[in-house]
């Protein structure tokens, strides 16, 4: 696994559960910077503006009103955001617009999950 | 709220998830340290390790074979996780025993779910 840039998260490699089944060291280095990428409050609530919003979508211009931070430094969560594989993003004419891509928190969300939440009931 | 101690997690704050109404600067606060304590490799695999373990509890004997850290890193690993809620532990002879808070780990989950993940479905 190349160490240079953040990983791609890969929807379909796991979602068993951490409760059921050990985490190898492999999954937990892929996963950790993503549990990073969120363990900020700024960027916990972009990430919520972001989904929440009208059509699922949201330019910078919709998200500042919510913080008092600067745009920039707003601009840097998002980044981080947008590099961790959480959200991703496209330039309209003058706004870069933002949207969350599900199955990248889903795969977190299962991955804390009880134990049945893989939807794979082996027992 | 206190900046002093990491918060304790009451499970029956918040369960809906981000996606589906917006977080506010409290809840925010609130769960980031969560998702700091588990943004780590070791820790992601420690609190596996613990939940899979036989009986679901483990002492730090159980858990030192699967690293190449010192038994004083692992035990600093073992007190982030507890001091965020995530797992409890207590001393019966010579060990120390750990295991997981699952209420703690099933909040996170459903923070990042999907939108149905709540359990009341709004439509």
């Amino acid at each position: 696994m190349s160490k240079q840039e953040l990983p791609v998260v890969d929807v379909t490699a796991c979602c068993a559960p951490l409760t059921r089944e050990p985490l190898n060291a492999a999954e937990a280095d892929e996963l950790a910077p993503l549990f990073k990428a969120i363990a900020d409050p700024v960027r916990l609530r972009l990430l919520s503006l972001i989904a929440c919003h009208e059509g699922g979508e949201a330019c910078v211009c919709d998200l500042t009103g919510a913080f008092e931070l600067t745009a920039p430094t707003i601009s840097h969560h998002l980044k981080v955001l947008k590099q961790a594989g959480l959200i991703d993003s496209e330039r309209r004419g003058t706004w870069v617009y933002y949207w969350i891509k599900p199955a990248a928190l889903e795969r977190l969300s299962a991955i804390l999950g009880p134990r049945q939440a893989a939807g794979l009931v082996t027992a």
